[in-house]
């Protein structure tokens, strides 16, 4: 289908030129044709669905690019609880009895939420990763799906289990699948679950697979502790010691980072999640993510999964993520309106696996866009388009989806996925599984 | 008119029932009649609309502690800027140019968003006043309404303008009118643009008036360094010295106050407007608000000013003030959400004059609530009602707005306010006052 976006404010995410306003946007298969002020090109363009841009800002889909999608189930189910009885006596309980059929449910809830909320890609890392897949490629969203070569066996004494074979089948049954909208990269959940021996061999099974690697980094000083005593260093100097910072990685959270491990991620190109909601949530604490900026390090955005946020919205990650490290390091001008719209569109779209594919407006790129319905209060007076969005625009305002070049949501109705059906069998799941006592 | 609200799950912000699942609220005469879970009360209840609770959330109306609610005008205006360069070069400027009739353009337009994102009562303290109230009057809100008695003469050098006659009548027309919304407090500005006979002047009217002050209080370090050189001791103390704190005070942002200043604030129950997210935009720091409340201090939310912000939804602040202290003291036990949905609701209406006669939902109370909507992917499965308030809802699941007992929003409609018309005024004073280059 071939659709012309009309007389749109166009933030492009693009350095050269961020803002156009009254552009015009042609997409035909899938692919941004054109991005021009000038109507010669609509008049060549034959569109078979025209888009107007009154009131209307148009700008790359949100690429959350950390979350454990079906944890859906789990929302508000165990907030404001210390860490351990967090972790130990709700989540891992509730996450044990989850089914497959319980996570691909799980895993539509959030990309109903997720699409509703203008993201158009995600990174997930979950149990049942099969049925995250079938998911993902009913619903047209983009993902980056990682697949663990060594499983965990929680049964009694935690055993790690050779699954190097399932992991590879997962990666050539899935990446590139989907019309491209699908990568996979390798899991390493992290230090605490690994031991040394699996970093090594998932490190070189990413390499061996042309493919990244999706971690946890740093998360908590609890990691960092346990990763000095077990490994007699930090998990960044373990991680750079077994190789995995040598494929490309993407790595949730890095709070606990110190100057030298700036220094390595830097040199080693990884991609660092920041993922202010849930750090803050979790008391975690706060990523130097200025000081990561400051070095060039690629900064973007997830939400973590909902039992520790508890939603899947990028515009709040926006929001806070622009907000908190001005607060904490009493300085206003830190991470402006313009690089944190940067770190939740093409900084993600890098990170994630989609370079050069997606995350920017202009000639040749996958079409991931989404228009915002800015003819709102809270939206009025429209001094500028950037700020708006990243301070003041809601969730909410997204009103159209479009990914790889098919329109996911108009007028916020969702059309790959049967809204009704994902929530009445979300609540059914929750009621079984859950023990809300 | 006589209003029944049918099989609610209802958050009563109550000490005695938070949460009441399948109840039922009547309201007559702008008052609550009954909250119950039977059906007795139901059959002697006279209705004239009834309001089916079927996925549906009831609570009291949140309370905006602090905000300039005219500045909408400058939203977006000027952001990621040194407070000096901002404050001096951008803001001041543009304020110098609004007329009286701008004032209320932007007021109105404010309550316009504070109504649509489930904010029923507001703490405003800004130009003109009398232009403020008459839109309060108009578009059915509650209010809390601050007047200076002394006017800044900001030609050349500043020189305070004696207006306590002003002040006098702006109380004598206003508080306690348009039955009962409106409060009128006295402002004092703040200990830079008040001398210290201005604030003891100002405290000795509010006596004698019976009525409160609005002020900001150690927003900045700026203003600590300031008040230390101007009276040899910092704002919360020469405020104690000038009696300011012998009335009902409304102080916003208490950032950098030392141990015996929350000490003070305790003895004197001054109640305290925390804004975060304006204190974490403008590097102004972060309150000590779990000292506060550990003390048992008052604390409310507010928004702040549009361009500090840069909205008015109060469930950014509920959002972020449950997760930034947790972050920053690495606690997740802090804050939690019942505590966070009370400073919304019930401590602010406290705050700003008007406790005992709303924010909690029970039998007496004045009806300000709103309902929202949860039949909504983000807010699925529904595992914790409270939790999903103010961890997952966004201000866009607010349906319907009761203020006082009337219907100021239905089906996210407004009643009173013309929004296409006010969001059109306010472009066209943006578009005349603001030098946007």
């Amino acid at each position: 289908m071939n659709i012309l976006l009309k007389n749109m404010t166009i933030i492009t995410c693009d350095n050269t030129s961020m803002l156009i306003k009254n552009g015009n946007i042609g997409i035909a298969n899938g692919i941004i044709e054109f991005v021009s002020t000038n109507n010669d090109e609509i008049q060549k363009f034959e569109a078979d669905r025209i888009i107007d841009g009154k009131n209307r800002i148009v700008m790359p889909g949100l690429v959350n690019s950390h979350t454990h999608g079906a944890m859906t189930i789990l929302r508000n189910f165990a907030d404001d609880l210390a860490l351990e009885e967090w972790l130990f006596k709700k989540i891992f309980p509730a996450e044990g009895t989850l089914t497959p059929e319980d996570v691909y449910g799980g895993t539509m809830l959030a990309m109903a939420e997720m699409i509703k909320s203008g993201t158009t890609a995600f990174a997930d890392m979950y149990l049942h990763m099969e049925d995250v897949a079938k998911a993902v490629v009913e619903a047209g969203i983009r993902a980056n799906l990682c697949r663990t070569p060594f499983k965990l066996n929680s049964g009694g004494k935690a055993v790690l289990i050779d699954d190097r074979q399932g992991c590879i089948e997962y990666h050539r049954n899935l990446h590139n699948a989907a019309n491209g909208r699908i990568k996979v990269y390798v899991e390493i959940h992290s230090t605490y679950l690994f031991d040394e021996q699996a970093l090594k061999d998932a490190a070189e099974l990413a390499k061996q697979l042309n493919t990244g690697i999706h971690t946890h980094l740093l998360e908590t000083t609890g990691e960092l502790e346990f990763s000095i005593n077990k490994y007699g260093m930090n998990s960044a100097e373990i991680y750079e010691k077994c190789g995995v910072f040598d494929v490309p990685t993407l790595a949730a959270h890095c709070v606990h980072l110190k100057d030298s491990d700036i220094e390595v991620l830097k040199l080693k190109g990884v991609n660092v999640a920041h993922n202010p909601t849930s750090n803050l949530k979790l008391g975690s604490g706060i990523a130097r993510i200025p000081d990561m900026l400051e070095k060039g390090i690629n900064i973007c955005l997830g939400t973590d999964g909902t039992a520790s946020n508890n939603n899947l919205n990028m515009f709040e990650e926006m929001h806070i993520a622009a907000l908190l490290h001005k607060g904490v390091h009493m300085n206003p001008v830190l991470i402006n309106a313009k690089e944190t719209i940067k770190m939740a569109t093409v900084n993600g779209a890098k990170a994630i696996g989609f370079d050069g594919e997606t995350g920017v407006i202009k000639k040749g790129m996958k079409a991931d866009l989404i228009i915002l319905d800015v003819d709102k209060p809270h939206l009025c007076p429209m001094n500028d388009p950037v700020s708006a969005v990243v301070y003041s625009a809601q969730a909410s305002d997204v009103d159209t989806v479009i990914i790889d070049g098919n329109i996911l949501m108009e007028n916020r109705q969702l059309k790959t996925i049967d809204e009704e059906l994902v929530k009445y069998k979300v609540k059914q799941i929750a009621e079984k599984r859950l023990n809300r006592d």
